[in-house]
């Protein structure tokens, strides 16, 4: 039943991909189903701090509509002013610790596959949005939220202390967690887990200690120079684009680092207008990653020093907005210890370490936690793939699903059973 | 009466700018006039030699209903297969030889003034195209061109020979001139005018010897690359957006020429896609000029061996395409012999000798004619501007329309009459 | 007899080419040679503003040591502290007007033709001194020079006021120029000519207002990052070279200017000591042109701009440093009437314009006098040339000195003659 | 007594630094001593395949000028054609296998410090030729490679077998391995040791397996454009310094690889001549690294393909040459476990894995051994130094050097022992 209840969640979210800041509907049919769960909800605006939300450039009213006619709840996408995320709170009524669970619920930007082969177009619940996609199974990790609120509700008299289910909106592109991490709901939780489905591990497998986080800072860089006829009075532009240029061939130029690995991309640029005008104005978007924060912070100076400096070349200004960041993570030790007993008990094998290359802006919930004196750590659920992260034809084994609920539940047992 | 005319057709145009190739109303508005004034009429698709058609990228049916819904004419809408533009043939009955006058038709990418101070604004006769707006007089020429098909009629029994209106579509980014030159139907005539209102000379002035017409060509170049994970396999993409920008810095680089006048510009660039995605396309838009043909050939070859290189270095391939062209005009003298009393005649002033200073392909034209064995003349006609050429606020003196047409008639009568 | 002189002094001169700010041993012989004929010496020390002059870098002892062995007079070259340069001056004991006249005195780095054709290697006379050479006629301009003092002397009881014959050193790089104008000694000159063999004349005549002299600035930048050994630790490096190359590629895009002709060069570039260092030094030497005061400026003004921009770029400082600089030249008007009849006088046939079309530092010296009130005029004595100027084949033909020192003769004689 | 002839040799060859290919005086002094000792000498020219030696650009009879008067032995210097280097084999005359040992002989370009504090300064045994030093020890080696062929003429009688003693040039700049490797004298040898004194080990230290040596591929890139007037006709030209500054900032942007550690630098670049000239030449220094053969021909594949395309940009040709190439090294693990009994055996602590993290052409050397069979390794002894490797005071513990023998000893005798 546990199973079937996931499979529905799931694949009604991943017919309904949401984009990073847009999850309206996912915000409010989780609300919906927490609150007749009996949890308390805290709506978007009274989690995030907002002067760190980045990366955040949407017409929020056509995003609401567009919602609300793929089946939003419409009294919660009322009381929903513009932000979207959600917390529930479970309160025991009695004394104890609160833990804390981090589900991400957004969705990425890809053209999900027609190929006959591909699971979702066979059932039928293959992405409505297109140009979008649950292709990094935050439909699965919401699920398996839901499910376990279900849990939670269920255990209700077995339980003590506070449970506090967080469903982050715009994991994607690293753009939400600093802004949830410095809301201050974290301040008072003991420990946090969150996890990931997939990420070199198959299925049955959970890696208790994933390294190798990549810190990232994402950025967009305005170029404002001066467009002028580019056949009567070439010297009187000021060439925004040729800034721009500029500066993506310096960047990509970075020196590598001695302490280890570095990455820059420039990976859009829009600039100028018509054919025959100097270009007064450019944009581009980048990010730099480092193997730890050191790292990161060499490249995003070098950035803003050659961005100041192809500016000035051609008697420009600039503006650099970041828009994404992520820093590394590293799980508390003794929870840790304390997971693989119990993944062992539902008969999950467990790795201990395994590289995880990728960004992820839990880093902050789980530094906010640790910072505060809790414990955090980030795990990872393997999972049987049919096609990489982020891949059209990506999908995962959905047998996952219950025994990621299984563990979470066996940890608040433990934890918080009386 | 003609001043009427004029002003009547005139602002009509004015108030329904349309984009180069996109000329369906105008089209058919012209061609339902000299239709009913007895002219025969040849469309687009008989006019222009397709491949030489450039810088046409267009949604025909869109712009049709557009076009319908602003009053153009249904049925011959439904006659213009997708081509713009339209000429008609005057047949005297009566031996002679053939003239022809050519009118340009199109609009600019402009958004028009609402300042109060704004004339079309005042009268209700501005753009109701957003972003579009006739602010390089084409839409007087047109309706000299129309005034001057009444007189035509008019004039039936006084006149001999052959009389060819040509209306060009596409001039703005020289896109449409070469086309219409190879299309043949210049190759019988005997002597053609062109002209252009404004430009560097006043209200009751004529320039009939314009220099430095600048040779130009417009082309858009596309870098094709391969994409990759920025964070995960950086070495495995072929960086587009870099080869786009090394070949921008390298063709603002090309070097000027001993023997005049150059120019380069890259107005535009477009690449990349995700911000961690290792661009795999970029395109640009860029245009030379030279004062000279082998001035532009020198800039447009050094364009075509940078973008090689800039392919090359990043293991990219490219497509260049033209996509408009300008060649220079010298004007017949004995031509120019023949305008000057037929102007003073008017009390038009006549200046023989001023710089023009931009591109024009009405220059395929007149190359055509004059490789033909015929004669053929450009003009400018003076006329009090309220801002410059393809300036918000740009508006012409209307008064200059009736000598215009009047000048143009008098040439016909000493050419053509009996 | 005139004739021979001046083939003597000529080649005597151009078998022992001096480089800019070299020229000890000429200097020495024509110090000697003013010297016995009654002319008070100026050295170059006392002709030259310290502070002005540009572009010098020369090992004194080694290259007085070699004009020695080249047959520089001893006690002058020992007088000689270290500038080079002199001038002598005539003092007539009567009262009236100052005249001056300019003779630029340095050869340029070429290598001579060894062809059997080039007169000189015929005549035994080819340049002593392996890449250097007088192509540019200079020999020529000091032998007039050296003539005209005879002809003074001569006419030593037939004139009135004071006569400063100046020699100048460094033209070549427009060096000198600048120096010589602020050194005061043209302050008191009612007018000055200065003249010029060869440039787009011919034998027999005389371009009395040649116009388009070019404005130029040679500069050297250098770049101080900070060297790091590029294996062990790439990051600490600041990389001077690739400043320098951003810096140049930028500086080849400068805008070409609606007013007229601009140029600009990178003429060379040292960056770097060993391979596996991350440069910390770099050098570049360069030059901006204009065909006037203002586009010149534009140019320096974007080279001062990029170089700054690129700099900070890579964390790196920079130098810039001015080696040299041409203004414009206006011949005053007066003078050239005055000049016209004379030059018919002696059977020269006098072009009134003509293009000049490169630099030429006497301006500064023109436009000293004209400030202080004076008159002042450039003069090309044309000449048949056996190759163009800065050619390893350059020759002149040696039968137009002769009227050269006739039309200065000339001039002085209806100025200063009683 | 050892550690005498140890000191004198090293002290010796410290005082007479020679740069790689122009190792003369050393190359005579080994010859001399091996010679008396009894070991049959092979000279550089039978040593190395000549087409494969890099980075070799040398005044040869000013070195061998300049050696004998810096003590080198005149009979060997005239047996010397042109290549330095030398090998000296002891036959025992009974049955047995072929050792080898590899000692690099050659200094690097390093200005020797004049600190009081510098030990050789202090003794009078610093540099004698400017700007040149024994940074990296080689004089180390080298001592020990002179004493161990006095040891093996001691132990004349116990050994069975040959000894190879390899005295290679040109280790710096890995531009002499390949060339020695290629020569075919090591294929016939059964086990071949090579070490390196200090990096990153201590006195009394021996590392057995050292890890991470850096591929590597040195090169000289020159581009042949066309010079041109700047000022006359810039069209003219074909930029060769443009072309190298493009390819140089391209280079610095070869994205990272996925797979591991790279590097690139152009360590030099000097292009142009005069100011007013557009450059017709420029050539740069470069060198590539990766932590894997795969990864440094990624790397170098990326630059080659930059200068085809940067050429092309510019219309110009290009040449690359390698100087100087390295690959990594596996020791054999049968061999690292042989030494380490010998090395505790006399007191050195062996360290089994150490990050080398630099190039070794040893690599060279140590792929053929194996190719053909045999056993190699390549053994770090450890010694407190005064400063790092290729430092002003670079200066390492003299008393490594005579366990150093000892290790070697042991090891023949291990091995050729009866």
């Amino acid at each position: 039943m546990t199973q079937d209840a996931l499979r529905h969640w799931r694949r009604d979210l991943h017919r309904h991909p949401e984009a990073a800041w847009c999850e309206f509907r996912t915000t409010t049919l989780i609300a919906q189903h927490l609150s007749e769960l009996g949890f308390s909800i805290m709506l978007g605006d009274q989690l995030l701090a907002s002067t760190l939300i980045m990366g955040r450039e949407i017409d929020v009213e056509a995003q609401k509509a567009r919602a609300l006619h793929q089946g939003a709840h419409p009294e919660w996408l009322t009381r929903i002013d513009a932000l979207t995320g959600v917390m529930g709170l479970w309160e025991s009524g009695r004394p104890g610790p609160t833990l804390a669970f981090r589900f991400d619920i957004d969705a990425v930007e890809v053209e999900e596959s027609q190929e006959a082969s591909h699971l979702p177009g066979q059932g039928g619940w293959h992405s409505a949005n297109p140009g979008w996609m649950h292709a990094c199974a935050h439909d699965g990790h919401t699920a398996i939220g839901l499910v376990l609120a279900e849990r939670i509700a269920a255990l209700a008299d077995r339980l003590t202390g506070r449970i506090k289910l967080f469903f982050q909106p715009a994991e994607e592109g690293c753009r939400g967690g600093k802004a949830l991490a410095a809301g201050g709901q974290l301040d008072d939780v003991d420990a946090l887990l969150a996890l990931h489905i997939g990420i070199h591990a198959s299925s049955g497998e959970l890696v208790v200690n994933p390294t190798e986080f990549l810190c990232s800072t994402k950025f967009d860089v305005e170029f404002m120079g001066q467009a002028a006829h580019a056949g009567l009075e070439p010297n009187a532009g000021h060439n925004a684009l040729a800034a721009a240029c500029m500066a993506t061939t310096a960047m990509l130029g970075i020196p590598r680092h001695r302490d280890g690995m570095t990455r820059i991309n420039v990976g859009q640029l829009n600039g100028g207008s018509g054919r025959n005008v100097i270009p007064g104005h450019a944009r581009l978007m980048g990010e730099t990653r480092g193997a730890t924060p050191a790292l990161n912070d060499y490249m995003f100076n070098q950035v803003q020093q050659i961005v100041e400096g192809a500016a000035l070349m051609q008697g420009a200004t600039y503006h650099i907005r970041k828009q994404g960041e992520a820093i590394g993570i590293e799980n508390s030790p003794a929870l840790i210890e304390e997971i693989v007993p119990l993944a062992e008990g539902i008969s999950l094998d467990t790795i201990h370490t395994r590289r995880f290359g990728a960004s992820e802006d839990a880093g902050f919930l789980i530094e906010r936690v640790q910072q505060h004196g809790g414990e955090a750590a980030y795990l990872i659920l393997g999972a049987n793939l049919a096609a990489p992260h982020h891949h059209p034809e990506f999908d995962f084994d959905e047998a996952v699903l219950a025994p990621g609920v299984a563990l979470l539940e066996a940890w608040l047992l433990a934890r918080l059973g009386r």
